[in-house]
């Protein structure tokens, strides 16, 4: 299947790599930035398109890539009414499209998907899959068993649910990781001692008896630490106010 | 080694079921409980202490693992002036065990422990270690060797700081994976989609580039995303409070 990205920023470039490794190449990169969509064109030697004219008509994938903001705009300017035309976003709803004749649809992928992180090339993406009619649903899925993704179907309102589901189990983790070890740099301890409760955490998190495994000073209303634990925080007012707000909620759901 | 568990909450079982794996049998339980010390006694086929008398004298090890708040009674309740006295917790202080000459210690366990969690005896435990004076030192040493712990000095102000990273770093997450799995139990979604993501989240978290890796819409600045999600959770205030806190700081921290 013929495969055209619009876009030449993060997700694209990741794309890039994930077809590359599943033997599905991309055809053609499209954007204004002649800058990186060239370097991107000769990394994966695919074709350019710098303006509409240039943009290669098919029967297959127009993936656009870009920021959430700027879906609706890339499609008006690169819309040629072949194939089918689809967005990656979370949080953009279908409608993004307009009312316009065609073969629409979504492909979420539910991962981080970082050029710098290999990680991610690790794991099969489950899609979140939308589409406008039955047709194209079966085409997103076909395509997508061809790239080693997983098949999930979900309308723009569950996407969207998601999407905020996502930004806490990985956006906000990260962040909560990365303080955290910032905060425990002088100490001169390596990270990874703490690699066997992170790989447990994450196993606990999958647990239909998760509210059971929540341990730590809030769950047990041991004031005292709490306590002890805000004036070591005096100096640190970011981690202080996380600590607090979430130490609040645990305090809360579990009286 | 001998081996004298006072307590007989969550740790001791935990440390009953560990030394049962690893063939270092408990001796002894104490506690003042007679209801819960006679069970784990009569499940791991140790024998019980109700009273100081009652006690047995030995050169081995004595573990208190009662609640942080209790350890100086425990102590001064059942302290014989035999053997290596240790306590368990993160975030006390040596000092809890007085000037009384004798040999103590801290074995923290860098790890959840919850008797509803096999996932923990999968992995190996690093234990931050303390000891009042280098041959106890060695003993514990000689001791979580047999035991499958694996040794790491730390002296009461690093052990502390420690704990409070693994409060972020276990406790918030684990909540903030409970509050996130329950907004979307109505989506008829099953947990496991998350599986993927959370795995990459946790890779991503031990690298050298973690700032790199971060994403999302905060880190994006994509402050009409923002809005969408916190309109979302609207009716869910903790985790709007959650979602406030956590989306400033990366927005101070990225800008």
């Amino acid at each position: 299947m013929k495969v055209t990205l619009i876009g030449s920023g993060n997700v694209s470039e990741y794309l890039c790599d994930w077809y590359d490794i599943y033997k599905q190449p991309v055809l053609q990169i499209a954007g204004k930035n002649r800058k990186t969509v060239s370097a991107l064109a000769r990394k994966y030697k695919t074709k350019t398109a710098y303006k509409p004219e240039q943009l290669l008509a098919h029967n297959g994938i127009y993936i656009i890539a870009v920021n959430d903001d700027e879906i609706a705009n890339a499609f008006n300017y690169w819309y040629n009414g072949k194939g089918t035309w689809v967005h990656t976003s979370g949080s953009t709803d279908m409608k993004v499209f307009g009312k316009k004749p065609g073969s629409f649809g979504v492909m979420y992928p539910l991962l981080t998907l970082n050029r710098l992180s290999v990680a991610s090339l690790f794991f099969e993406i489950p899609f979140l899959v939308e589409a406008s009619d039955r047709k194209t649903l079966l085409k997103i899925k076909s395509f997508l068993k061809r790239t080693k993704g997983v098949f999930r179907q979900a309308d723009s309102k569950k996407r969207l649910k998601v999407h905020l589901a996502a930004v806490f189990l990985n956006n906000f983790i990260h962040h909560i990781g990365t303080l955290s070890f910032r905060m425990i740099k002088d100490i001169k301890l390596h990270p990874t001692v703490f690699a066997p409760l992170l790989r447990v955490t994450m196993i606990n998190i999958f647990s239909n008896n998760r509210e059971k495994l929540q341990t730590g000073p809030a769950r047990r209303k041991d004031m005292k630490t709490i306590e002890k634990h805000l004036a070591m925080l005096k100096g640190n007012p970011e981690m202080k106010a996380i600590y607090q707000v979430i130490t609040n909620s645990i305090l809360k759901n579990y009286r």
